[in-house]
């Protein structure tokens, strides 16, 4: 067995802190990775705190890894050692279902996908995630990372990444489309940068007049004060698309009133609550409700290497580990641009 | 001014009665029609009785109208007296906006869409619909009809027809798709025809052991009692698409979730209160929930050369006017197949 450091939660009401445990062996198709960084997801701190059902303890969470490959099995022809390598939210599935066979492993119609920590594997052991100095991993959930990146800012694409990336290409959103971003956190940066690299005009939807500089750095072409109601008004069947990237409860049927005809709103963050939905505001002009979960590994591939061909990282603070419980509380109060990353050397 | 006979309401708790009243003269823009057939939409009803708000009265109802051209006026180019045409659920709108433009005439950009009945058109004068018999009406907005279809069964394709027809179009539903149609009433069995002509493997889901042989008379390979909870397990993750004919309350996270991959629930009927959805029933499986309100004059006209070409009419129940009032007791009660269509001779 591989011994390993980490950060863990051994119960619900517990903060993080230092925890020894062991990884599984290299296996044939598995890799060894070194983690160099990891990011922060809002979701952490709910499996942490068992908010989405009781979590498995301890639990070491972490979703957005980056590191460099030591060692690899016999099988792996997709790694050599001493290559930068990135782990999502998902460690396995069936690998031979439908969903799986087209890269919607998320999906898994066996439902055996893994998550990345959490989670059971197939062999029944449980998953610790990147809060961690080693992982090793099946090299099929393993992503090629370039060297051309800040390698900090890379950690969070491969979950707030390819949670905006994916249904943006899945809608085939580009040039000559009005796109409205609601939110400006992890999320909602990111769909801003994406939204403006393929080559939409990006309005941020915010109620805080604060982020207005912020969003425009960020390039968003207009920004909207979601408290204002004239400027809302202005809004009226305005976007093609909308991304929602709120997982507080909110009013759906305002946002949905600012599609054209045929427009989508896209949810990449949904609260516990169901939505409350008004038949009219999807009737009139045919519009779309939709929500979105991550993307499959060959997605998540692209996403990276279009973010290494265009230049795009998250924006994020640099954490050393043992302030992760803080990170946590700031997280709480949207107190991050945008996204806490732990640097892993400081385990 | 055109002097015209037909049924109508005086007040919401009123039957409909003989009325007679004027149509405007034929203007330059405009056709006559001799009303020979009117299909009755349960929409007449609940407008009659100011379920939709209040209706302007006297309201003479009906938006499903075939008929033959009488007149026509100096500027009209489209059809010639003598022709068969049909007009839907509008007689005019701005003409000039972009969704107009673009053949959406059903969300015309100024609010100017004219409904065909219990409207006002751009100069202020009320609309009266098909329950008569005569009707002039600018040609943007009339039909064709062919000479090859049973006249009785076309009528209610300028509504049922077109309403299932354009959202089946729009998310280009054919062969290889698994297709459940919701409800089997005058837009479910419409769906079923459709969905079937285009190529889709369908499946009738119902409450009624009853439909059975209807559903598979016109055409649906499948049928699923949805009161039986071993059949609807059967059907998880298994549709491309569903149509939701249903407009009263129901589960609509029951239905999301016999929803593949990227699947879409498509809702042409919806009751007035809101709509209660589960994050998860959208997020699991990128699923889409959308509805979709009868179809711009293009896609109508499309639509009727579609049907003619294929031999696709409405069932029907032809019925004298003087029993307007009954056959209303009995849509209220799902007593039709499927689509009661009055025969404007008995006037």
């Amino acid at each position: 067995m591989i011994n390993a450091k980490g950060y863990a939660a051994h119960s619900k009401t517990d903060a993080l802190q230092p925890w020894e445990f062991e990884r599984r062996e290299v296996g044939a198709d598995d890799v060894l990775i070194d983690i160099l960084y990891c990011g922060i997801c809002h979701s952490d701190i709910h499996q942490v705190r068992s908010e989405w059902g009781p979590a498995i303890y301890p639990i070491v969470p972490g979703h957005e890894i980056v590191g460099r490959i030591t060692a690899v099995g016999a099988n792996v022809s997709k790694f050599k050692v001493g290559e930068l390598a990135g782990i999502g939210c998902m460690v396995n599935s069936c690998q031979h279902c439908d969903s799986c066979d087209h890269g919607q492993e998320q999906f898994c119609d066996n439902k055996q996908t893994v998550w990345t920590y959490n989670s059971r594997d197939k062999d029944g052991s449980v998953t610790y995630g990147g809060y961690s100095n080693k992982i090793v991993c099946d090299q099929h959930f393993v992503l090629h990372v370039s060297d051309k990146l800040d390698l900090k800012g890379v950690a969070p694409l491969l979950c707030a990444g390819i949670t905006t990336y994916s249904p943006l290409r899945k809608w085939k959103v580009g040039k000559g489309h009005k796109v409205g971003v609601l939110g400006l956190g992890g999320l909602g940066h990111m769909a801003v940068k994406f939204a403006v690299s393929f080559g939409a005009e990006v309005t941020m939807l915010s109620t805080s007049p604060s982020k207005e500089a912020d969003a425009k750095r960020l390039g968003a072409h207009k920004f909207v004060l979601t408290k204002d109601p004239e400027q809302v008004k202005s809004l009226d069947r305005y976007f093609d698309f909308i991304i929602d990237t709120v997982s507080a409860p909110h009013d759906y049927n305002r946002y949905l009133q600012m599609l054209k005809t045929d427009g989508v709103q896209i949810c990449v963050g949904l609260p516990p609550e169901p939505l409350s939905i008004a038949g009219n505001s999807l009737m009139r002009g045919n519009r779309v409700l939709t929500a979105s979960s991550i993307g499959g590994i060959p997605e998540t591939q692209e996403m990276l290497d279009y973010c290494a061909e265009h230049n795009i990282t998250s924006d994020i603070e640099l954490i050393d580990i043992k302030d992760v419980n803080t990170a946590y509380e700031r997280v709480l109060k949207s107190d991050v641009k945008y996204r806490f990353v732990i640097d892993l050397a400081t385990l």
